[in-house]
């Protein structure tokens, strides 16, 4: 099977998460990209910063957003390999994310298409324009490979 | 009409929402509240910190991790002034919040007992205690005439 080479934006996060196996973190990267630009990239920390609410999109939120100096990404987009919880989700909206590319989806903790569906209610705000499965593979493989060995 | 007193970290959170006007920002606070301690508190403040994340209830369980020294918050009560949006809930959610109370409920952007009633999903895996309307009065108050005198 031939595969088309990852979107650099993707091969970013996915590096980022393999980061997160290296620092024992679950792993999953994230990258904001503005005009073919990097703008911030982190990875899963909650256990090494101590603080429940770092999970890979909002750490590169709020580094985008310092960087950006403007709590609003206009025009920005955020890839992720897996599929945003509620909480990120939410973070998405509040940051006016323009564009989210996902690669593995998420059926225990997704909010994207499963479980709350945060874009899809109608009190939403703001709704990206959603792109997933994009490196699902890799994505998919690093998770797996990381809860098989604490198992 | 005779009101009860507030319980103290209503009060407090409360009292944060007020600060938050005065640094122009919408007057929304919390509290992270432990065995009659109060372990942190904050009010919303997206534009002076620059970072869309930073609502009252993100900002307190982030500087109640750090001082409890855990990512967890096991056994901790967060107090805010305003029901809970999707990012917030989720937060609250991975922090294993025990006991979440609100004041005034909040229709457009509320994730509890509105929209993505992030609490009430299949996959949600810690679900708190909710108790809502605590306050109610003094927190739509403050909100009403922070926007009134914003038109």
């Amino acid at each position: 099977m031939t595969r088309w080479p990852l979107p650099e934006p993707m091969a970013l996060a996915l590096a980022q998460a393999e980061k997160a196996v290296a620092a024992g973190e679950v792993p999953i990267g994230a990258v904001v990209f503005k005009d073919g630009r990097v703008i911030a990239a982190a990875h899963n920390a909650p256990r090494i910063l101590r603080d429940p609410t770092a999970h890979a999109e909002v750490l590169a939120i709020r580094a985008a957003a310092q960087a950006l100096g403007n709590e609003r990404l206009d025009g920005c987009e955020l890839w992720v390999t897996l599929e945003p919880c509620a909480m990120c989700a939410g973070a998405i909206v509040h940051a006016r994310i323009a564009r989210v590319y996902y690669g593995a989806a998420d059926p225990k903790g997704g909010a994207v298409e499963h479980g709350a569906r945060v874009f899809e209610q109608d009190q939403c705000l703001h709704r990206p324009e959603v792109y997933p499965g994009i490196g699902e593979a890799q994505a998919a493989d690093l998770l797996r490979g990381f809860f098989r060995e604490r198992r």
